[in-house]
Protein backbone atom coordinates (compact mmCIF):
# COMPACT_ATOMS: atom_id res chain seq x y z
CA UNK A 1 0.00 0.00 0.00
CA UNK A 2 1.36 3.60 -0.76
CA UNK A 3 -0.74 6.36 1.07
CA UNK A 4 -0.17 9.82 0.69
CA UNK A 5 -1.74 12.99 2.56
CA UNK A 6 -2.93 14.72 -0.08
CA UNK A 7 -4.40 17.19 2.42
CA UNK A 8 -3.20 17.77 6.39
CA UNK A 9 -5.47 21.03 7.22
CA UNK A 10 -8.19 21.58 9.62
CA UNK A 11 -10.86 23.56 8.39
CA UNK A 12 -9.27 26.37 8.22
CA UNK A 13 -6.83 25.46 6.12
CA UNK A 14 -3.54 27.28 6.20
CA UNK A 15 -3.02 29.72 5.77
CA UNK A 16 -5.94 30.95 7.50
CA UNK A 17 -7.37 34.08 4.97
CA UNK A 18 -6.48 36.95 6.73
CA UNK A 19 -4.31 35.77 9.25
CA UNK A 20 -1.21 37.71 10.13
CA UNK A 21 0.32 34.88 12.72
CA UNK A 22 3.98 33.55 12.03
CA UNK A 23 2.44 29.93 10.88
CA UNK A 24 0.25 31.62 8.12
CA UNK A 25 3.05 34.13 7.05
CA UNK A 26 5.37 31.39 6.63
CA UNK A 27 2.64 29.20 4.49
CA UNK A 28 2.02 32.14 2.24
CA UNK A 29 5.89 32.53 1.66
CA UNK A 30 6.51 28.84 0.85
CA UNK A 31 4.12 26.84 -0.81
CA UNK A 32 5.39 23.60 0.66
CA UNK A 33 4.22 24.42 4.47
CA UNK A 34 0.19 24.89 2.69
CA UNK A 35 -2.18 22.68 4.20
CA UNK A 36 -5.09 21.73 2.05
CA UNK A 37 -8.46 19.81 3.32
CA UNK A 38 -7.76 16.68 5.14
CA UNK A 39 -7.60 14.08 2.68
CA UNK A 40 -5.60 10.90 1.70
CA UNK A 41 -4.93 8.99 -1.55
CA UNK A 42 -4.22 4.82 -0.79
CA UNK A 43 -3.01 2.98 -4.22
CA UNK A 44 -2.70 -0.56 -4.39
CA UNK A 45 -3.32 -2.88 -7.08
CA UNK A 46 -2.48 -0.04 -9.33
CA UNK A 47 -5.90 1.37 -8.51
CA UNK A 48 -6.58 4.44 -6.79
CA UNK A 49 -8.86 5.39 -3.56
CA UNK A 50 -9.46 9.12 -2.82
CA UNK A 51 -10.35 9.25 1.21
CA UNK A 52 -12.62 12.30 1.64
CA UNK A 53 -12.96 14.77 -1.06
CA UNK A 54 -12.22 18.07 0.32
CA UNK A 55 -9.96 19.14 -2.14
CA UNK A 56 -11.92 21.31 -5.13
CA UNK A 57 -9.10 20.46 -8.16
CA UNK A 58 -10.40 16.58 -8.15
CA UNK A 59 -10.49 16.91 -11.66
CA UNK A 60 -7.09 18.69 -12.39
CA UNK A 61 -5.16 16.45 -10.05
CA UNK A 62 -6.72 13.24 -11.50
CA UNK A 63 -7.28 12.40 -15.44
CA UNK A 64 -10.68 11.31 -16.62
CA UNK A 65 -10.90 7.93 -15.93
CA UNK A 66 -7.99 7.72 -12.97
CA UNK A 67 -10.06 7.67 -10.45
CA UNK A 68 -12.64 5.28 -9.95
CA UNK A 69 -13.14 4.91 -6.05
CA UNK A 70 -14.15 7.82 -2.67
CA UNK A 71 -14.04 6.63 0.30
CA UNK A 72 -15.95 9.57 2.98
CA UNK A 73 -15.52 9.69 6.40
CA UNK A 74 -18.40 11.86 6.82
CA UNK A 75 -20.35 14.52 5.32
CA UNK A 76 -18.66 18.05 6.56
CA UNK A 77 -18.09 20.28 3.62
CA UNK A 78 -14.16 20.52 4.02
CA UNK A 79 -14.59 16.39 3.49
CA UNK A 80 -16.65 16.83 0.14
CA UNK A 81 -16.70 20.35 -1.37
CA UNK A 82 -14.86 18.78 -4.34
CA UNK A 83 -17.81 16.40 -4.74
CA UNK A 84 -20.00 19.52 -6.38
CA UNK A 85 -18.29 20.01 -9.53
CA UNK A 86 -17.14 16.55 -9.83
CA UNK A 87 -19.92 14.94 -10.24
CA UNK A 88 -21.06 16.82 -13.34
CA UNK A 89 -18.28 14.76 -15.41
CA UNK A 90 -19.57 12.26 -18.19
CA UNK A 91 -18.43 9.12 -19.70
CA UNK A 92 -17.96 7.28 -16.31
CA UNK A 93 -18.79 6.52 -13.15
CA UNK A 94 -16.84 7.22 -9.79
CA UNK A 95 -17.77 5.17 -6.45
CA UNK A 96 -18.32 7.33 -3.64
CA UNK A 97 -18.60 5.06 -0.53
CA UNK A 98 -19.07 6.58 3.03
CA UNK A 99 -21.54 6.93 5.80
CA UNK A 100 -25.55 6.54 5.55
CA UNK A 101 -26.14 9.23 2.76
CA UNK A 102 -29.06 10.66 5.09
CA UNK A 103 -26.82 12.64 6.47
CA UNK A 104 -24.99 14.10 2.84
CA UNK A 105 -26.44 17.16 1.55
CA UNK A 106 -29.80 16.78 -0.40
CA UNK A 107 -28.41 19.00 -3.58
CA UNK A 108 -25.81 16.39 -4.18
CA UNK A 109 -28.33 13.49 -3.68
CA UNK A 110 -30.76 14.66 -5.88
CA UNK A 111 -28.37 15.14 -8.74
CA UNK A 112 -25.50 12.93 -8.46
CA UNK A 113 -24.13 12.99 -11.37
CA UNK A 114 -21.43 10.39 -12.55
CA UNK A 115 -21.27 10.12 -8.48
CA UNK A 116 -22.52 6.16 -7.52
CA UNK A 117 -23.52 6.71 -3.49
CA UNK A 118 -25.61 3.11 -4.01
CA UNK A 119 -22.33 1.45 -1.89
CA UNK A 120 -22.88 2.88 1.77
CA UNK A 121 -20.26 1.82 4.71
CA UNK A 122 -20.89 0.15 8.47
CA UNK A 123 -18.97 -0.08 11.57
CA UNK A 124 -17.08 -3.22 11.76
CA UNK A 125 -18.16 -4.41 8.67
CA UNK A 126 -15.00 -5.20 6.51
CA UNK A 127 -15.21 -4.89 3.05
CA UNK A 128 -12.08 -6.00 0.31
CA UNK A 129 -11.06 -3.37 -2.52
CA UNK A 130 -8.09 -3.52 -4.80
CA UNK A 131 -6.42 -6.22 -2.55
CA UNK A 132 -6.79 -3.74 0.70
CA UNK A 133 -9.25 -5.20 3.74
CA UNK A 134 -10.90 -1.79 4.95
CA UNK A 135 -12.78 -1.72 8.27
CA UNK A 136 -15.28 1.02 9.03
CA UNK A 137 -14.57 2.24 12.49
CA UNK A 138 -16.63 4.77 14.06
CA UNK A 139 -15.46 8.23 15.35
CA UNK A 140 -16.59 10.62 18.11
CA UNK A 141 -17.52 13.79 16.20
CA UNK A 142 -20.71 16.47 15.72
CA UNK A 143 -22.41 14.30 13.24
CA UNK A 144 -22.29 10.19 12.16
CA UNK A 145 -17.84 10.43 11.11
CA UNK A 146 -16.10 6.90 10.27
CA UNK A 147 -12.43 6.40 10.38
CA UNK A 148 -10.85 3.93 8.14
CA UNK A 149 -8.43 0.60 9.21
CA UNK A 150 -6.63 -0.57 5.77
CA UNK A 151 -4.74 -4.03 6.21
CA UNK A 152 -2.49 -5.90 3.68
CA UNK A 153 0.36 -8.28 3.67
CA UNK A 154 0.27 -8.14 7.61
CA UNK A 155 0.88 -4.33 7.56
CA UNK A 156 -1.80 -2.02 9.43
CA UNK A 157 -2.52 1.76 8.55
CA UNK A 158 -5.68 3.41 10.68
CA UNK A 159 -6.86 7.10 9.02
CA UNK A 160 -8.74 8.66 11.87
CA UNK A 161 -10.25 12.01 11.29
CA UNK A 162 -12.55 13.65 12.43
CA UNK A 163 -12.65 13.18 15.85
CA UNK A 164 -12.24 14.44 19.60
CA UNK A 165 -11.12 11.20 21.33
CA UNK A 166 -12.23 7.41 20.25
CA UNK A 167 -15.02 5.33 21.29
CA UNK A 168 -14.93 2.44 22.99
CA UNK A 169 -15.22 0.14 21.05
CA UNK A 170 -13.05 1.99 18.28
CA UNK A 171 -9.99 1.97 20.97
CA UNK A 172 -10.63 -1.76 22.21
CA UNK A 173 -10.68 -2.53 18.24
CA UNK A 174 -7.10 -0.74 17.51
CA UNK A 175 -5.60 -2.26 20.90
CA UNK A 176 -6.51 -5.55 19.80
CA UNK A 177 -3.95 -6.28 16.99
CA UNK A 178 -0.76 -4.52 16.26
CA UNK A 179 -1.05 -0.98 14.11
CA UNK A 180 1.74 0.44 12.01
CA UNK A 181 0.59 3.46 11.31
CA UNK A 182 -1.91 5.90 13.09
CA UNK A 183 -3.01 8.82 10.92
CA UNK A 184 -5.24 10.66 13.28
CA UNK A 185 -7.16 14.21 13.17
CA UNK A 186 -4.75 16.83 16.03
CA UNK A 187 -6.18 19.94 14.70
CA UNK A 188 -5.04 22.04 18.50
CA UNK A 189 -1.93 22.78 20.51
CA UNK A 190 -2.02 21.26 23.78
CA UNK A 191 -4.65 22.20 25.95
CA UNK A 192 -6.38 24.07 23.45
CA UNK A 193 -10.00 23.32 22.10
CA UNK A 194 -12.70 25.25 20.17
CA UNK A 195 -16.55 24.68 21.31
CA UNK A 196 -18.14 22.57 20.34
CA UNK A 197 -15.15 19.94 21.14
CA UNK A 198 -15.09 17.96 18.08
CA UNK A 199 -11.61 17.42 17.68
CA UNK A 200 -8.14 16.67 19.28
CA UNK A 201 -5.63 18.56 20.78
CA UNK A 202 -2.12 17.16 21.27
CA UNK A 203 -2.95 16.37 24.65
CA UNK A 204 -5.52 14.19 23.48
CA UNK A 205 -3.43 12.45 21.05
CA UNK A 206 -1.13 11.61 23.04
CA UNK A 207 -3.46 10.32 25.80
CA UNK A 208 -4.64 7.73 22.62
CA UNK A 209 -1.13 7.14 21.31
CA UNK A 210 -0.04 5.55 24.85
CA UNK A 211 -2.95 3.14 24.49
CA UNK A 212 -2.85 2.21 21.19
CA UNK A 213 0.77 1.93 20.66
CA UNK A 214 1.53 2.46 16.80
CA UNK A 215 4.71 2.32 15.65
CA UNK A 216 4.09 5.36 14.24
CA UNK A 217 1.19 8.47 14.56
CA UNK A 218 1.43 10.70 12.32
CA UNK A 219 -0.74 14.23 12.39
CA UNK A 220 -3.36 15.57 10.16
CA UNK A 221 -6.57 17.80 10.21
CA UNK A 222 -3.67 20.51 11.59
CA UNK A 223 -5.33 23.79 12.47
CA UNK A 224 -2.66 27.12 12.11
CA UNK A 225 -2.81 27.05 16.13
CA UNK A 226 -0.64 24.06 16.20
CA UNK A 227 1.51 24.95 13.58
CA UNK A 228 3.02 27.79 15.84
CA UNK A 229 3.33 25.44 18.80
CA UNK A 230 5.18 22.57 16.74
CA UNK A 231 7.43 25.89 15.67
CA UNK A 232 8.23 26.56 19.17
CA UNK A 233 8.02 22.91 20.95
CA UNK A 234 8.98 19.54 19.45
CA UNK A 235 6.46 16.33 19.11
CA UNK A 236 6.82 13.56 21.09
CA UNK A 237 8.97 10.49 20.67
CA UNK A 238 6.43 8.47 17.66
CA UNK A 239 4.53 11.14 16.92
CA UNK A 240 5.40 13.48 13.81
CA UNK A 241 3.47 15.79 11.83
CA UNK A 242 1.84 15.20 8.37
CA UNK A 243 2.51 17.98 5.57
CA UNK A 244 0.57 17.64 2.17
CA UNK A 245 2.51 15.54 0.06
CA UNK A 246 3.71 13.04 2.58
CA UNK A 247 4.14 8.95 1.52
CA UNK A 248 3.61 6.69 3.23
CA UNK A 249 4.71 2.79 2.30
CA UNK A 250 3.43 -0.09 3.93
CA UNK B 1 -18.50 51.06 -13.69
CA UNK B 2 -16.49 48.35 -14.61
CA UNK B 3 -17.61 44.77 -14.69
CA UNK B 4 -15.54 41.85 -15.52
CA UNK B 5 -16.81 38.02 -16.32
CA UNK B 6 -14.97 36.03 -13.84
CA UNK B 7 -16.54 33.20 -14.81
CA UNK B 8 -18.98 31.99 -17.61
CA UNK B 9 -19.65 28.48 -17.53
CA UNK B 10 -22.82 26.38 -16.89
CA UNK B 11 -22.76 24.14 -14.34
CA UNK B 12 -20.40 21.82 -15.53
CA UNK B 13 -17.92 24.18 -17.23
CA UNK B 14 -15.86 23.78 -19.92
CA UNK B 15 -13.51 21.40 -20.27
CA UNK B 16 -16.60 18.97 -18.94
CA UNK B 17 -14.55 15.83 -16.91
CA UNK B 18 -13.96 13.06 -19.10
CA UNK B 19 -15.64 14.92 -21.99
CA UNK B 20 -13.99 14.89 -25.42
CA UNK B 21 -16.32 16.55 -27.12
CA UNK B 22 -14.63 19.32 -29.61
CA UNK B 23 -14.88 22.33 -27.18
CA UNK B 24 -13.92 20.25 -24.33
CA UNK B 25 -10.64 18.91 -26.42
CA UNK B 26 -9.97 22.75 -27.25
CA UNK B 27 -10.66 23.75 -24.01
CA UNK B 28 -8.14 21.43 -22.38
CA UNK B 29 -5.31 22.69 -25.00
CA UNK B 30 -6.36 26.43 -24.47
CA UNK B 31 -6.65 27.78 -20.88
CA UNK B 32 -8.00 30.74 -22.81
CA UNK B 33 -11.27 28.59 -23.78
CA UNK B 34 -12.08 27.53 -20.14
CA UNK B 35 -15.25 28.29 -18.32
CA UNK B 36 -15.34 28.59 -14.89
CA UNK B 37 -18.82 29.01 -13.25
CA UNK B 38 -21.14 31.68 -14.16
CA UNK B 39 -19.92 35.21 -11.78
CA UNK B 40 -18.53 38.66 -12.42
CA UNK B 41 -16.73 41.64 -10.53
CA UNK B 42 -17.95 44.90 -10.33
CA UNK B 43 -16.04 47.59 -9.75
CA UNK B 44 -16.94 51.05 -8.86
CA UNK B 45 -15.18 53.99 -6.57
CA UNK B 46 -12.38 51.65 -5.82
CA UNK B 47 -14.38 49.12 -4.05
CA UNK B 48 -15.12 45.42 -5.56
CA UNK B 49 -18.55 43.46 -5.58
CA UNK B 50 -18.48 39.62 -6.44
CA UNK B 51 -21.14 38.54 -7.98
CA UNK B 52 -22.24 35.16 -7.12
CA UNK B 53 -19.46 32.96 -5.45
CA UNK B 54 -18.82 29.87 -7.15
CA UNK B 55 -15.11 30.66 -7.96
CA UNK B 56 -13.49 28.16 -5.50
CA UNK B 57 -10.01 30.10 -5.45
CA UNK B 58 -12.11 33.67 -4.19
CA UNK B 59 -9.38 33.86 -1.35
CA UNK B 60 -5.90 33.43 -3.74
CA UNK B 61 -7.94 35.91 -6.49
CA UNK B 62 -8.76 38.61 -3.49
CA UNK B 63 -6.03 39.14 -0.98
CA UNK B 64 -7.80 39.58 2.60
CA UNK B 65 -8.84 43.07 2.44
CA UNK B 66 -9.84 43.51 -0.65
CA UNK B 67 -13.06 41.87 -1.42
CA UNK B 68 -15.75 43.42 1.24
CA UNK B 69 -19.07 42.63 -0.62
CA UNK B 70 -20.85 39.86 -2.47
CA UNK B 71 -23.85 39.51 -4.10
CA UNK B 72 -25.68 36.32 -4.87
CA UNK B 73 -28.13 35.35 -7.32
CA UNK B 74 -29.32 32.38 -5.77
CA UNK B 75 -27.74 29.34 -3.28
CA UNK B 76 -26.98 26.73 -6.77
CA UNK B 77 -23.51 25.33 -5.19
CA UNK B 78 -22.17 26.17 -8.44
CA UNK B 79 -22.71 29.88 -7.60
CA UNK B 80 -22.09 29.73 -3.69
CA UNK B 81 -19.38 26.79 -3.24
CA UNK B 82 -16.16 29.09 -2.51
CA UNK B 83 -17.90 30.89 0.30
CA UNK B 84 -17.50 27.48 1.96
CA UNK B 85 -14.12 28.11 2.67
CA UNK B 86 -13.65 31.95 2.35
CA UNK B 87 -15.52 31.60 5.62
CA UNK B 88 -13.14 30.45 7.87
CA UNK B 89 -10.99 33.57 7.14
CA UNK B 90 -10.35 36.11 10.29
CA UNK B 91 -9.98 39.93 11.12
CA UNK B 92 -12.54 41.33 9.12
CA UNK B 93 -16.44 40.38 7.80
CA UNK B 94 -17.67 40.10 4.13
CA UNK B 95 -21.21 41.16 3.55
CA UNK B 96 -22.91 38.33 1.84
CA UNK B 97 -26.03 39.72 0.62
CA UNK B 98 -28.75 37.82 -1.86
CA UNK B 99 -32.34 36.11 -1.61
CA UNK B 100 -33.73 35.29 1.36
CA UNK B 101 -31.29 32.96 3.18
CA UNK B 102 -33.94 30.45 4.34
CA UNK B 103 -33.30 28.88 1.35
CA UNK B 104 -29.52 28.54 1.91
CA UNK B 105 -27.34 25.48 3.22
CA UNK B 106 -28.07 25.14 6.47
CA UNK B 107 -24.34 24.18 7.34
CA UNK B 108 -23.52 27.92 6.04
CA UNK B 109 -25.85 29.44 7.94
CA UNK B 110 -25.29 27.45 10.87
CA UNK B 111 -21.36 28.53 11.12
CA UNK B 112 -20.95 31.75 8.46
CA UNK B 113 -17.32 32.42 9.82
CA UNK B 114 -16.54 36.38 8.39
CA UNK B 115 -19.58 36.40 6.36
CA UNK B 116 -22.70 38.41 7.19
CA UNK B 117 -25.75 37.70 5.71
CA UNK B 118 -27.82 39.72 8.00
CA UNK B 119 -28.77 41.75 4.52
CA UNK B 120 -30.84 40.43 2.20
CA UNK B 121 -32.21 41.92 -1.80
CA UNK B 122 -35.93 42.16 -2.61
CA UNK B 123 -37.17 42.43 -6.22
CA UNK B 124 -37.61 45.73 -7.12
CA UNK B 125 -36.62 47.27 -4.57
CA UNK B 126 -33.01 49.25 -4.93
CA UNK B 127 -30.36 49.96 -3.35
CA UNK B 128 -27.33 51.52 -3.29
CA UNK B 129 -23.64 50.40 -3.42
CA UNK B 130 -20.57 52.28 -4.18
CA UNK B 131 -22.23 54.91 -6.19
CA UNK B 132 -24.12 51.99 -8.11
CA UNK B 133 -28.16 51.70 -7.67
CA UNK B 134 -28.69 47.91 -7.68
CA UNK B 135 -32.37 46.50 -8.39
CA UNK B 136 -33.09 43.06 -7.90
CA UNK B 137 -35.59 41.54 -10.76
CA UNK B 138 -36.56 38.32 -10.13
CA UNK B 139 -35.98 35.35 -12.29
CA UNK B 140 -36.90 32.32 -14.02
CA UNK B 141 -35.27 29.37 -11.84
CA UNK B 142 -35.44 26.25 -9.98
CA UNK B 143 -35.63 28.03 -6.83
CA UNK B 144 -36.06 31.90 -6.38
CA UNK B 145 -33.32 33.57 -7.73
CA UNK B 146 -32.57 37.51 -8.50
CA UNK B 147 -30.78 39.05 -11.16
CA UNK B 148 -29.58 42.49 -10.72
CA UNK B 149 -29.48 45.36 -13.09
CA UNK B 150 -27.08 47.99 -12.08
CA UNK B 151 -27.37 51.79 -12.73
CA UNK B 152 -24.37 54.66 -13.17
CA UNK B 153 -24.33 57.51 -14.82
CA UNK B 154 -27.45 56.94 -16.80
CA UNK B 155 -25.29 53.43 -17.96
CA UNK B 156 -27.13 50.37 -17.10
CA UNK B 157 -26.60 46.73 -17.41
CA UNK B 158 -28.43 43.74 -16.61
CA UNK B 159 -26.99 40.52 -14.90
CA UNK B 160 -29.62 37.73 -15.63
CA UNK B 161 -28.18 34.13 -14.93
CA UNK B 162 -29.56 31.59 -13.78
CA UNK B 163 -32.80 31.84 -15.70
CA UNK B 164 -35.18 30.24 -18.82
CA UNK B 165 -37.02 33.48 -20.12
CA UNK B 166 -37.91 36.36 -17.69
CA UNK B 167 -40.85 36.73 -15.92
CA UNK B 168 -43.51 39.39 -16.89
CA UNK B 169 -43.04 41.84 -14.43
CA UNK B 170 -39.16 41.74 -14.89
CA UNK B 171 -39.82 42.03 -18.80
CA UNK B 172 -41.70 44.94 -17.62
CA UNK B 173 -39.22 46.03 -15.52
CA UNK B 174 -36.01 46.21 -18.41
CA UNK B 175 -38.12 47.12 -21.45
CA UNK B 176 -39.29 50.56 -19.69
CA UNK B 177 -35.71 52.18 -19.65
CA UNK B 178 -33.02 52.13 -22.38
CA UNK B 179 -30.47 49.04 -21.71
CA UNK B 180 -27.15 49.32 -22.75
CA UNK B 181 -25.34 45.81 -21.56
CA UNK B 182 -27.44 42.41 -21.39
CA UNK B 183 -25.82 39.61 -19.80
CA UNK B 184 -27.82 36.73 -19.77
CA UNK B 185 -28.19 32.94 -19.08
CA UNK B 186 -27.65 30.76 -22.37
CA UNK B 187 -26.76 27.62 -21.09
CA UNK B 188 -27.79 25.87 -24.55
CA UNK B 189 -27.68 25.53 -28.36
CA UNK B 190 -30.91 27.14 -30.03
CA UNK B 191 -33.59 24.20 -29.56
CA UNK B 192 -31.67 22.19 -27.07
CA UNK B 193 -32.63 21.59 -23.43
CA UNK B 194 -32.23 19.78 -20.27
CA UNK B 195 -35.44 18.82 -18.35
CA UNK B 196 -36.48 20.35 -15.53
CA UNK B 197 -35.82 23.45 -17.79
CA UNK B 198 -34.43 26.13 -15.58
CA UNK B 199 -32.09 27.39 -18.58
CA UNK B 200 -32.50 29.24 -21.85
CA UNK B 201 -30.92 28.44 -25.14
CA UNK B 202 -30.07 30.70 -27.98
CA UNK B 203 -33.25 30.66 -29.29
CA UNK B 204 -35.02 32.00 -26.01
CA UNK B 205 -31.82 34.55 -25.45
CA UNK B 206 -32.54 35.72 -29.16
CA UNK B 207 -36.32 36.24 -28.32
CA UNK B 208 -35.40 38.19 -25.46
CA UNK B 209 -33.08 40.37 -26.76
CA UNK B 210 -35.66 41.36 -29.14
CA UNK B 211 -38.13 42.28 -27.03
CA UNK B 212 -35.50 44.12 -24.41
CA UNK B 213 -33.14 45.56 -27.37
CA UNK B 214 -30.27 46.08 -25.26
CA UNK B 215 -27.44 48.15 -27.35
CA UNK B 216 -25.41 44.48 -25.94
CA UNK B 217 -26.41 41.11 -25.15
CA UNK B 218 -23.15 38.84 -23.88
CA UNK B 219 -24.34 35.46 -22.71
CA UNK B 220 -22.81 33.94 -19.89
CA UNK B 221 -23.35 30.37 -18.33
CA UNK B 222 -22.69 28.86 -21.35
CA UNK B 223 -22.81 24.72 -21.68
CA UNK B 224 -20.26 22.74 -23.68
CA UNK B 225 -22.80 21.84 -26.29
CA UNK B 226 -23.04 25.86 -27.03
CA UNK B 227 -19.62 26.18 -27.40
CA UNK B 228 -19.40 23.07 -30.20
CA UNK B 229 -22.66 24.79 -31.88
CA UNK B 230 -20.86 28.56 -32.08
CA UNK B 231 -17.70 27.10 -33.51
CA UNK B 232 -19.62 26.13 -36.10
CA UNK B 233 -22.11 28.83 -36.56
CA UNK B 234 -22.02 32.97 -35.95
CA UNK B 235 -24.21 34.65 -33.67
CA UNK B 236 -26.80 36.83 -34.49
CA UNK B 237 -26.20 40.54 -34.91
CA UNK B 238 -25.47 42.75 -31.16
CA UNK B 239 -24.92 39.32 -29.17
CA UNK B 240 -21.88 37.98 -28.82
CA UNK B 241 -20.33 35.27 -26.19
CA UNK B 242 -18.92 36.27 -22.94
CA UNK B 243 -15.83 34.52 -22.14
CA UNK B 244 -13.77 34.41 -18.78
CA UNK B 245 -12.09 37.92 -18.11
CA UNK B 246 -13.77 39.63 -20.34
CA UNK B 247 -14.01 43.24 -19.42
CA UNK B 248 -16.75 45.51 -19.84
CA UNK B 249 -16.78 48.91 -19.36
CA UNK B 250 -19.64 51.69 -19.10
Amino acid sequence: MKFTLTGTGSVKGCPVYGCDCPACIKAIMDPFLRRSPASALLESDGELILIDAGLTDIQERFPAGTLKQVLLTHYHMDHIAGLFSLRWGSAFKISVMGPDTSDAPVELMKHPGILDFSQTTTQFSPFSINGVKVTPVPLSHSRPTFGYVFERNGRTLAYLTDTLGLPDETLTFLTSNPLNVMIIDCSYAPDMSEPPGSHNNLKDVMELHQKIEPSRTILTHIGHELDNWMNANPLPKDIEAGHDGLVITL
